[in-house]
């Protein structure tokens, strides 16, 4: 069977609808997905941008808020603008680090929903456990593990790998021949290079 | 009729797929296109740019460069990287306004088939010339006129207008209700805007 890798960041907007779209877009596809966490963060600072460059580049920030709001009134799901952004991401990745399959998958939807959806703030511990609840995770456990020095590591790990691969920003599809598609808008099309086995293979 | 404006800068890497595509996607929706040549030089000059960003930051142009690869490849056109990059694209600018109508699409394209395509050098005269002089047009009574002092008034004011509207890069596709669609890959999202008339009518 056919997999890729979906790479997303719980800060990125555009991670947002494109967590929401990519299951059933990779099942459609016969593709097998692999869900990954990590941080934009230390990508960014190695550009030397000490923020999200939708707040440095504010007619860039204008543009970006404004579509993300046609794309989710075209998907039919709300949009509100969490306070600050980007919201501390960290705690949420390490978390959805330990959670594997539909559980990490489900988890992930639900903190993309709770920040972007309602506006509630991700970097809260109450807000994080609410939502493990509502998978069915133990939450206790499951920060416990989030923050054992071995998954730090592991994030870590992640992260740099990111960069090896030439991730560039979030959400990215990534096929097993090394090819990175970046973007909410560019699911389909990695999805449809997986789904054909790589290069040679797309018409 | 529907239409719609197709605002392009002939060192944009993205334009050129775009040019390529968008009039046959403008005319299967009904939706007559005004091109809108501009120069991105002004607008990344006021984010502080000296470069292309994709000069600036590798790893953006690594990725880029093997996206328009890929993009190229699945629509069957050449793709040979101009040296250097980005290309000087004043003249052609200037020339593509004096120009109307399909005229003007039709130099446009051209100028990207040889930048991208072929990958001649498009600040040059002889080269804009013998582009000129394929679309049926006389190259000195253009070259004249481009570099009147009235049309470089008028390109300075159509790079005004593009910030004005909120473009932050190119190719962008600008609906009359002031709706900015950004990149080759938003094109088809941004002429489907246009046939259904804006905001209220798309589903």
């Amino acid at each position: 069977m056919a997999s890729a890798e979906f790479w997303y960041e719980f800060a990125s907007t555009y991670s947002y609808p494109a967590a929401l779209r990519v299951a059933a877009l990779a099942e459609r596809r016969g593709v097998s997905l692999i869900w990954r966490p990590f941080l934009l963060g230390p990508i960014f600072m190695a550009q030397g941008w000490r923020d999200s460059p939708f707040n440095i580049y504010p007619a860039k920030g204008r543009y970006m808020w404004r579509d993300l709001e046609r794309t989710c009134a075209a998907m039919g799901v709300p949009l509100k603008r969490p306070e600050p952004f980007p919201q501390p991401s960290l705690l949420a990745a390490r978390i959805a680090l330990v959670l594997e399959g539909d559980e990490r998958a489900e988890f992930s939807r639900k903190v993309f929903v709770a920040e972007f959806g309602q506006g509630l703030p991700i970097g809260d511990r109450a807000t994080l456990g609410a939502l493990l609840t509502a998978c069915g995770v133990d939450p206790a456990t499951a920060l416990e593990r989030a923050e054992s020095e071995a998954n730090k590591a592991r994030l870590k790990a992640e992260c740099a790998r990111a960069v090896q691969i030439g991730i560039i920003g979030a959400p990215c599809l990534v096929t097993v021949d090394g090819e990175v598609f970046w973007g909410n808008d560019r699911l389909e099309q990695g999805l449809d290079w997986a789904a054909a086995g790589g290069l040679d293979a797309v018409p």
